[in-house]
């Protein structure tokens, strides 16, 4: 069904997807690449929200470069999308250019579109096919994927540890126990995410800015924090504005309405979402939808021992990004919060999805078995 | 220094060495290739204890072929021995048969006979080199390089956890964390170990039988119980004598000197060694010299959080086997009972050597930095 010179060339628009890792957000990461006899005649990948898309890119450079795409096949990660969003339906652009043949590496994962625009491309005559490597174009897109037919962002929870499963001494110290490298590889991690999630104890423990430093990255993730109370000191780093284009309040979710803090945080620049459990903290569940409400695609969390665990039992975590240090810290504080379990069969189970070392350390992504 | 077809006939003769795995002990495992005008013409790899060693081998294979090995290149995945132990010096042998060039991967680590055997062969004229995949030939025979040098086995702490941590519920159910083929890579460890050794806490929890039995092997390794109180009830599994044609008495270290529960213990054949520290517990250092004495390369633990704990802070342990189950147990036992530390930096290090899938888990291999 797909030949050699297909899969090249989607692989080559899954590459130009990718360079979108840091900027498409809230849209999807798409890569496409224009192809007549036997030559790349254009590619593109996703602008920032309200520019180009990808096939809209893919048609400029053909242009750019002096050659007409009638006939052209042209690969894309994702469905065009025959809407009007920001931007006019792509499905239009490729008809108008007299594309020949199509060929997607997925459908759009959002039910209420799902298919429209493939069946538009063939509805004017074009050949379609979809399928190929979309097993990769779905990983790329995954928090889109997740948000589109959950409602909900892909949750990350990001954990450094010692072998033993240690994160920080009793008196919440952690910095460092992990090297260099799986830190750098971390602020990557963050970076891809449209929003990064820390607690109140991590605030007090580290007071971290939550930001992107040791990469290069166009716009910075938004900030959220969880803090049932509303405790964080208004001195607290996470409530510096980040110096991006593309700058966002950084919300703090709590299950206090307490209007005195709350508008010194709003002095701050802080949106401050009030959504008790009965239990005074903040019902998670909820707050996650939320995000995925605002367009979250991605949520990276780096908490503590608490937020972690209470995120895993509530079920908001998809996938575990663990940083494993070849190091033994015995006694000490774990990786989650969770009690212990009747019998081993009742465990929370995931799968191993990939790992590999990361400088001194091993990096190991598990994602949730019912994920 | 050592030509293509040097690498592949030292491959080749430490794949041969590898079939020695499960019956060389206490000798080392050890593998030769001879080779003559670019054909293989004999190969071996060292016998169980007191028949022939590799070269003997691969010399009598040459002859059964009708080849005459004089001329031959022979690689040798270990310095040929200059002395009679239970056997005659390989090196008069090769010498005898005229062999040409000796390619070694590595110097007897014994260092009262290092380098001897190497010399004995240029001095009858041979072209001598050594030095090729040295690093494979020693992680093969990493428990006899760690005797010839240290004096003690190389101690593998094997371990079966959750990804954070837990090794054990509380009640001491441990059965199962881990997948079956994770279980059975676990007993082919315990094949390629002399000794296995577990402790008191376990044989209460798991009543192990602490046998090789998910894979085939000619011999049982020997088993050692870690019994500070003499405390086993006569009728536990380890106890049970092996049915193997090399079958050795069960050694149970304590440190109470008992004379009934000796007389009981001996009379199932066990034997039983005092060995104890002021603490009234077993000396553990004490107890991996005499296991050193004894000709244990690799000594194979499966103990409980408190036993590998004592090992680590004592540091006998060596190397970490872990399997690692995608899964969460939460509040549960660790892996290692050790104490907090007063500072991060004194966390006890190791590097990761080697990582891989196992069925659904994960094996990582951590070795100590100053091992």
């Amino acid at each position: 069904m797909f030949s050699d010179s297909d899969h090249a060339a989607m692989e080559q628009a899954l590459a130009l997807a990718a360079r979108g890792m840091f900027t498409t957000t809230p849209n999807p990461r798409v890569g496409c690449v224009l192809s007549k006899n036997g030559q790349i005649i254009g590619q593109g990948f996703t602008q920032p929200a309200g520019q180009d898309h990808a096939e809209i890119q893919a048609l400029k450079d053909a242009q750019t470069r002096g050659i007409d795409p009638a006939g052209a096949t042209a690969y894309v990660t994702l469905e065009p999308c025959s809407h009007f969003g920001r931007t006019p339906p792509c499905c239009d652009a490729l008809v108008r250019a007299g594309i020949a043949r199509v060929v997607a590496a997925m459908e759009d994962p959002n039910p209420s579109v799902s298919g429209r625009g493939l069946q538009r491309l063939r509805d004017a005559g074009i050949d379609v096919r979809c399928g190929l490597l979309e097993k990769e174009a779905r990983d790329l897109n995954i928090g889109f994927v997740s948000r589109m037919t959950r409602g909900l962002p892909w949750v990350r929870v990001k954990v450094a540890a010692s072998m033993d499963g240690g994160t920080a001494l009793h008196d919440g110290t952690s910095q460092w126990i992990t090297g260099q490298a799986a830190r750098d590889d971390g602020h990557a991690w963050r970076a891809r995410a449209c929003a990064i999630m820390t607690g109140i104890g991590t605030v007090r423990d580290d007071n971290p800015q939550m930001t992107v430093r040791a990469i290069p990255t166009p716009r910075q993730p938004q900030r959220v924090l969880v803090d049932s109370r509303l405790e964080v000191p208004l001195d607290a780093r996470i409530l510096t504005p980040d110096s991006g284009d593309f700058a966002k309040p950084v919300l703090v979710f709590c299950a206090v309405d307490d209007r005195e803090r709350r508008h010194a945080l709003e002095a701050r620049g802080a949106e401050v979402v009030v959504l008790p459990n009965p239990h005074g903290k903040v019902e998670l569940r909820q707050m996650i939808e939320e995000l995925g409400r605002r367009g979250i695609n991605e949520l990276h969390v780096e908490a503590g021992f608490k937020l972690n665990g209470s995120l895993i039992r509530e079920h908001c975590a998809d996938e575990l990004l663990i940083y494993l240090a070849p190091k033994l810290l015995g006694d000490a504080q774990g990786m989650f919060n969770l009690p212990p379990l009747p019998r081993l069969q009742d465990a929370a189970t995931f799968r191993w999805h990939d790992v590999r070392q990361i400088g001194e350390d091993l990096r190991l992504i598990a994602r949730r078995n019912d994920a």
